[in-house]
């Protein structure tokens, strides 16, 4: 007889491995962090032998389940706010939120409260992408779980990162510190297309591949997405991210609603693997992703919940469920994505979509101990018929809760047992969380509740662009931009001329922002209007960061059409004060070194300043973009012969106030 | 201070009223049958007492919930067969077996397992339909859960009918039983457009507004209805019923996933209410429900879970949750049907669409006490954000879960207490639900596992024509024909001639029933073949009934475009043996009387029978429907001549055999 850690035995024990074999009154042999062998319970009994037998009657005995995307610290974010546009959703709610609370604590505490979560609903491994990632992966190594872990890398600003620069050191550092860990995989985690560059991409490829880990991203979760893309790059999402050779490095690829034919058959041919989020893509409106043909394609598909704040729990029984019910009406096909092939993404293909398929996924000896034992005989998934072999499947997938669940042993320790976590507190988390969830309340009904609340019970909002260097400066000789204009290093891409109207709606405590309602009128060569537009921008404060003349403005800002009088808007925001702006602007388009700027040349004409003002303004990502810009900013202050203490960085309001 | 029977106390009062009132720290006072008073704990501590006080702290107190759709006796075929094309799994699986098993017993021990089911989740009144019902509204009863049971008619025989004569009969026995008793409410049900006539419909009419009680069906749940219903009648479904006159009554419509704005509106003129069932809809790919337009043509729709042989659970928590993330998908706009919404459907509103909605279905003074206790901070629900009021809505849809119902009262009476069912033993319904299981299993393994599941495998299967009144003769004289066709009361609107090839495959077993491999050639009045075409018929045994000459066939059929060569077919089914038939075919589609009959003249060619052999058939679908017509068949055999001596009831097989 062979001395064994654990058997789990008198179960029927779903292995979902190549053969999709089942085992009646089977059991399984645990040593260590591995699988020894799995069998009928008389092969087991008559082999091995082991101090803790567990009687599994009347349960399944299954791999633990893959939750092959979410973003775990977010569950201290769940039900922040729902049924909300992504944009006023992202940038309204959950970005300045994070912004504010987003810290190393924070992403332990709600990694703890995920890990209790997932645990109890039998997942044993599970794909993440957020902040501090090497915080979620010290919780998640204490928690027992399985964890691919991503590093998320933005162009904008994150918590724990300025630029994105920043972010791949620590991304690296981060890695160096994991790599190799039993239970970790760490993995570089440029956030999606649509919010890193081509140049990120090729970074955080670099990285992946030098240290051979996975990049886990978001690819065409909304139809904008590839909209914006074919607007900007006339291509698609994924050839952009394969031309910046994204593609390369092993690549898990979240959501993928919609990718088109020659996008799957590029991404099977690069093995990237997908996450499917059937939950998430219906709450937010996203669209439905075209899983069948996914899989006709050949590509490895696994399911995730996506993270807690979008879904709004970790419930990989849910999901799976969804997943299936969900192709059948895309596919218009009731028999498509069966019960099977939908427990088969959530085990074995979830844990290829890792790239974990050689470790965990099924119950096969040689393979890590990650099983999960699940109650067959609840009143909801009664009675149990055998004709059918799928019935096992379907029983599982259709009818199981993730309630079900009773044991759960991952890299062979137990982390539940009879339903009792053994690695979680759970009685600690819940005023934890709630502590912290007082403090976000707190803060954003200072900061939003009147405004921005009002605003967005309006609607049509959008993201406008946030970041940006700028200059601006007293033009003392307005023939000064002529010179530059004729400058050998410049080009003029565009020239437009109009005359805007602002009305700004202030209150008295500036820390709620302001309200500008503005009218642009655009004027011809002889001064004529030819079109007029109008407008609504909600400013909340600005963070700023010096570059010599130049200072990088992160603003946080918000625009609509203004399709109603200004009548409406004035009684609508009851401001404390309301102030009046009129300007007189000429704006060019330049390249300066084949660099992208913005030159404005501005009369306020009412109420007047006696100056014209020069701006000079280009968008940003990272840090060390926004310093090689700055430079140039001085030198062509230094070209418009603009002294520095013209320079000046009050906005129009504050110049009449002072 | 006044005494009352309960007080549930300290806990979120969720009243889902018409003002929404959320009441935190509150109470709800019962006594009898009835909500007393619904207010602020403090409030109901200084006006009631009560013996039985209970304090739920950190729980929601909610109104039960309403599922709005259902068949409760069919969790006894839950996972019986799933991911099969509507057809196959409702002709293949589940109509064979409800005529085989379903019985006055099948339905008391299904029901109790749904209550049981029900009662867990949190559902207090419930909308169904199936056969028998009488024993469900005992078992109901018994349960004391609240149901508006409809009795189902249909144009087949059923379980518990021979004809919809029977149906209406045993239907309006029910209602006169069951009429005002406080949890039940009876209705009529006549299974849907399709499986009805306008004279069945306006039959049932009269009976649900003879007695006032409402009637359920299902409405437009495929886009195949709606293609077949304006082939048929040219015209869409609802216009259809409603030119029968349905919608006079109370008529609570399940589905209306095809349903178009017109149809809409005359749902909504009528007062027509709907039950949306999203899971089941997914599941058969029926499609998406546009619940979004539904809501804004002011419809009251409730939501159903559909019986948990499509679902496959009993769990209105799931149903919430996809209502409102599929409906946000389905409009392309995450703000469509919030969270609040969802559960405004699952209680109150759904009340509405049972008729219900003065009686229960929020917590209000005088209302009766239907009335459930949820945990609001289980780890997947936490933490408890409280600055926006709609939080408590989104957590009770997007992470609550069906087991963290605690207490479930309905009218007055503890049903569920700390998780412990008070009226129902679960410990005892498994093994039962089992036993069905097993006798279930072998009776489909014998009949089908060798032919039909092949012929499933290969897919392409189509619902037949089942129920024919039929007599075949002897046609001495083929010239009599003629004679028939040029009576008086004989109108012939077609005419065709083939040629009919037949291979049969047997099996030994004959209660396999057999296939036959068909082609038609198509021949013109020159005898030139025009068009060929072959398709492969699956024949389970026949069940007749005699009517004099006459006898109804009731086949059980299933047809598919055979579109592989006789050769696939040959080695596919591996029959035991083979036999070949060619016939010559002339067939006329006549009016007898007014009434549409087939006339077959028919020549046995290969192998050659001695006659040529007379036919005439009629589809029927009620036992005095058929009466009628083999009446009518008696009255052509006359004219033809024929003696009833010559009357044959062996196929052409058969003959061969003798």
């Amino acid at each position: 007889m062979e001395r064994v850690d654990t058997i789990l035995t008198g179960a029927t024990v779903v292995t979902m491995n190549q053969q999709f074999d089942i085992i009646h009154d089977g059991a399984v042999a645990i040593r260590g962090a591995q699988i020894v062998a799995v069998g009928t319970s008389a092969a087991i009994a008559a082999q091995y032998e082991s101090p803790n037998t567990v009687n599994c009657a009347g349960h399944f005995i299954m791999p633990g389940l893959v939750n092959a995307h979410t973003h775990v610290p977010m569950t201290l974010l769940r039900g922040l706010a729902d049924d909300l546009r992504l944009d006023v959703w992202l940038l309204g709610y959950v970005m300045p939120t994070e912004r504010e609370f987003v810290t190393p604590e924070f992403c332990r505490l709600g990694t703890r409260i995920a890990c209790a979560e997932m645990i109890r609903s039998g997942i044993t491994a599970f794909a993440d992408m957020y902040y501090f990632e090497s915080e979620v992966a010290e919780t998640t190594a204490q928690a027992g779980l399985r964890g691919v872990l991503g590093q998320s890398i933005l162009k904008f600003p994150t918590p724990d990162a300025e630029s994105y620069d920043n972010s791949l050191k620590y991304a690296e550092e981060y890695i160096q510190r994991w790599k190799g860990h039993p239970l970790i995989t760490p993995a570089v985690a440029p956030h999606a297309p649509y919010s890193t560059t081509q140049d990120i991409l090729r970074d955080c490829t670099a990285l992946a591949r030098r240290y051979d880990v996975p990049i886990l991203i978001h690819i065409a979760e909304t139809k904008l997405e590839q909209e914006d893309s074919l607007e900007a790059y006339d291509e698609t999402v994924v050839p952009w991210v394969q031309e910046a050779g994204l593609l390369e490095a092993k690549v898990l690829a979240a959501h993928c609603v919609h990718v088109d034919r020659a996008e799957m058959h590029i991404m099977h041919e690069h093995e990237t693997t997908v996450a499917h989020c059937p939950t998430s893509n219906l709450k937010l409106a996203s669209g439905i992703a075209p899983v069948t043909e996914m899989l006709e394609h050949g590509l490895t598909v696994g399911i995730g919940t996506d993270g807690p704040a979008s879904n709004n729990d970790l419930d990989m029984f849910e999901e799976m469920r969804l997943a299936a019910i969900l192709a059948k009406t895309a596919a218009n096909d009731p028999t498509a994505l069966p019960a099977r092939t939908a427990l088969l993404m959530a085990t074995r293909q979830g844990a290829e979509a890792l790239f974990l398929g050689d470790a965990t996924g099924s119950l096969e000896a040689g393979k890590l101990a990650d099983v999960i034992v699940v109650d067959a005989g609840p009143l909801h998934n009664i009675p149990h018929f055998k004709r059918d072999p799928n019935a096992i499947y379907s029983r599982i997938v259709y009818a199981s809760k993730s309630t079900d669940v009773r044991h759960v042993i991952c890299n062979g320790q137990w982390l539940m047992r009879d339903r009792a976590l053994l690695t979680l507190n759970e009685a600690e988390l819940v005023p934890l969380a709630d502590a912290y969830a007082l403090k976000v309340d707190a803060f954003l009904a200072t900061r939003e509740r009147d405004i921005l609340s009002k605003l967005l019970a309006i609607g049509g909002l959008a993201q406008a662009e946030s970041f940006e260097v700028q200059a601006k400066a007293i033009a003392r000789d307005e023939s000064a931009v002529q010179r530059l204009l004729a400058h050998a290093d410049v080009q003029v891409l565009k020239e437009v001329h109009y005359r805007q109207y602002d009305t700004y709606f202030l209150f008295d405590d500036p820390a709620k922002g302001r309200v500008r309602y503005r009218e642009d009128d655009l004027m011809d060569e002889k001064g004529t209007v030819t079109s007029v537009r109008s407008r609504l921008t909600y400013t909340m404060p600005t963070k700023e960061r010096d570059f010599n003349s130049a200072v990088l403005l992160s603003h946080s800002r918000f625009i609509s059409d203004a399709d109603r009088p200004l009548r409406f808007y004035r009684e609508y925001f009851q401001a404390q004060s309301e102030r009046e702006l009129q300007k007189d602007r000429r704006r060019w388009h330049i390249h300066y070194q084949g660099v992208l700027f913005y030159i404005n040349l501005d009369r306020v004409v009412q109420p007047s300043l006696p100056h014209s003002f020069i701006e000079i303004k280009s968008r940003t990502w990272s840090a060390a973009d926004a310093e090689n810009k700055a430079q140039r900013i001085q030198e062509m202050l230094a070209i418009l012969g603009i002294s520095t203490t013209d320079i000046v960085q009050d906005e129009y309001l504050e110049m009449h106030k002072a």
